[in-house]
């Protein structure tokens, strides 16, 4: 049987303004509306040859996960990081779950940010490195390349082994242009990420060249506790050291084989690469949104709330959010990276943040800000709800547009009621009343929310209770 | 006594996504944050040149040069059309008004859109205009050119005459490329459309070349309402011919001549100009808003709301307001008119109009839109009050976040009650009932409105009563 454990790790900080801390790369609508995490998980469908996979996902990720999984009809192991430690730890953590139920199964692990246009070409790849991973080693996929990438590790085949695989005579990390371009004249491969190896042989080498991290991983499997999905023990899971598998493991094996991929593959690690994934009208162009482009050509254009207009320019990469707008040529997408650092460094925005921020139960938005009032739009997903809160320096007035709410409220602990909000139905929270908001309903509650108060900032909140385990500030 | 007559009919096509039928160019904050209508309302406060201005605008901006009026402490006569007309009935109706009181009285006609900085040259000039105006000439201000303009017509100056003016050999009407560089070489000015005139020379003149216009100026005039402003008589006044004061009576006319400026001058027309006349940082870059700008050089880029981020462009132009955005190249932002007749003739946006528009009362922004809900923020200047009105498909819940309304609700016109809501107060508007917001007050009312339906167009509207004259529907 072989086992998908799907990671969800990737941010993408070049796809800024799509890709943000609560929506990172994998769950984008990159392709065609798609997310990678939507086209990794079509790609392991197939029954006969997959069993159910494991996810391994930030917690501030959950919901998005689980979204997806419920989309495409797919029951699986969701393992929920504290917080992202790379590759390593998570392949730790889910190896050892494996095990300890069949030892003997074999683990695919695919990063959830890749694009595999090519679902029968994969399932050959996988079938060709099975021999080797029954055998005992850890297959990684080479991607044979086109172009001297200096993004990639490359590996270098060695002699053939079992099945379609090769032994790796030598891992070599990110290179500089100059030896990218040696190393692909000398046939190197580039390292995709995606290894398929028994579960025992993974742990059996993490244990042996990364000792730590096979401990942290088993206190952590050993102390997780099940809500709905799996959640690591926090402290023995961030005690693990943040290293990728490459580094702690493959570079130090001797297990590793490597299978040239047979099918195309993406990263979709700029905007330059969705673009190059997409199919382009006559124009060389790929728009999505509201988009209108005149005298334009190779460009990449999207939107997911302006009407964006693009006239008279040539290969820009023009993208909008709800709250920000990234302009750049194509031939240059690997600066976003640099753009994005700089933002960082900016001092905060004078103007409101409109984003829409993801949350253990659902999401916000803020939609209008003033000196003295905010307005919010509160998305609370079925069965979900907030912590039990109150603010010092703001009232709130809800008003229900969709779904049925379920409010509870009072001064004090001792006299809090709760009572059912229908549809355009409104109720007032008073300034520093304890109060919560739930969805006991199957369909999605959305409130519209009017604050009022002198100081509107997200850090006036006193949590009571609170499902998720979050902090009482 | 020179009395300016300032003219708000520009449109900025080329200004988009800024300008707007309900925000035109006069009144965009395209000069370090000021209007040019404001800065041409400083040119002419100096009282001991210029008398209170005569102000002509098109009913749907009355709220914009009130509002840009009161900032400047001006007091002026508004001559309110009820639609734009083009120049010659607009400066018709204001020398009508001028004549009624004192024939002979100066006028300065000054369009709003238009950049000068030199305000010392700029008296200078209509210091050297003046003699031959008072002689009864119509003097032109003619632009010495700094490049061979398409966009702009030309005069040829003839003999000198009267203070600093020279007759006019000839008109020409805005010229191929070819023919604007022989223009140029030629000692040509550019047709700035800024007159100085006899208002008694100006209604002559009008009289004899454009004798239908001296005639609707004389009749909408004559049946104008006056309700803080003047409202042209409409019936009249639209059955003018839309034509220019050039071609109506300057091409016409044996009384023209031309006084070159002494100032730099520009009409921002495209957003390649609104570069050109601002403050560039070392890289040559101009950026307003929430924008960060790396390894970029060259460009404009300026936004009200969305963070822009750009990085690794040259020479680009980037706009972003409420809800949409543009994209072009600083060589060719001329071509911005294409874009946005490609735009009005597209299909309906998708997603939501979420624009801010200007009303006689005040103004609106949809903020949310949902399949059965809108969220609106509204904002009624004092004074004001929207129309009587009622929804057939739409029920309303108001809370007011700043300010003090007065909310007039019942079913039927007999049951109608009027209550006071103060901030942070909510009122229900029941689907079907009569309605009225107004602000008795001296500070804007600001007030939040969930709507609820299955049907939120714009047009579910039917006015039972309206201060500004609009129709039932």
């Amino acid at each position: 049987v072989i086992i998908p454990v799907i990671l969800c790790g990737g941010a993408g900080t070049r796809l800024w303004p799509a890709s943000r801390a609560d929506a990172p790369k994998p769950f984008l609508p990159l392709v065609a509306g798609c997310s990678t995490f939507a086209l990794t998980l079509s790609r392991i469908a197939d029954q006969t040859v997959f069993a159910p996979p494991v996810v391994v996902a930030s917690a501030a990720h959950r919901r998005l996960v689980d979204a997806a999984l419920s989309r495409a009809g797919i029951t699986a192991t969701v393992l929920v990081e504290p917080a992202p430690r790379d590759t390593a730890p998570a392949i730790a953590a889910a190896a050892t779950v494996v095990a300890d139920s069949d030892p003997s199964a074999i683990l695919l692990v695919l990063p959830a940010d890749h694009l595999i246009g090519d679902t029968k070409g994969f399932a050959a790849t996988v079938a060709a490195a099975l021999p080797a991973a029954e055998d005992g080693r850890i297959v990684v996929f080479g991607i044979k390349p086109d172009r001297a990438a200096t993004a990639y590790g490359y590996v270098k085949p060695g002699a053939a082994i079992a099945g379609g695989a090769a032994t790796v005579e030598v891992f070599v990390e990110k290179p500089d242009a100059a030896t990218a371009e040696d190393l692909v004249a000398a046939g190197y491969l580039w390292n995709s990420g995606i290894f398929l190896m028994h579960a025992a042989t993974a742990l059996a080498e993490i244990e042996r060249h990364a000792k730590p991290i096979a401990q942290a991983a088993r206190e952590a499997v050993g102390g997780a506790t099940a809500v709905g999905s799996l959640t690591l023990a926090a402290d023995p899971f961030l005690a693990a050291p943040i290293i990728s598998f490459d580094y702690a493991v493959m570079e130090k094996t001797d297990r590793a084989a490597v299978a040239a991929a047979g099918f195309d593959w993406s990263d979709l690690g700029t905007w330059a690469a969705v673009w190059e994934a997409a199919d382009k009208d006559a124009a060389g162009n790929v728009a999505s949104g509201d988009a209108v482009l005149v005298d334009t050509r190779g460009s990449y254009v999207s939107t997911t709330r302006p009407r964006i207009g693009v006239v008279a320019v040539e290969d820009v990469v023009v993208v909008a959010s709800d709250d920000a707008v990234l302009v750049t040529s194509r031939q240059r997408a690997d600066a976003v990276k640099t753009l994005v650092a700089a933002i960082d460094a900016a001092p905060e925005a004078v103007i409101g943040d409109f984003a829409r921020h993801h949350r253990p139960w659902g999401s916000y938005q803020s939609l209008d800000l003033g000196e003295h009032h905010q307005v919010k739009r509160i998305v609370v997903a079925p069965g979900e709800r907030l912590s039990l809160q109150k603010h010092a320096h703001r009232a709130e007035h809800w008003t229900v547009v969709e779904g049925v709410a379920e409010v509870t409220v009072g001064m004090t602990m001792d006299t809090l009621t709760t009572k059912t909000v229908q549809a355009r139905e409104s109720i007032d929270i008073p300034k520093g009343a304890i109060h919560r908001l739930a969805n006991r309903g199957a369909t999605p509650v959305v409130v519209i929310e009017v604050q009022f108060g002198d100081y509107l900032g997200e850090d006036d909140i006193i949590r009571l209770e609170d499902d998720y385990g979050r902090q009482a500030r």
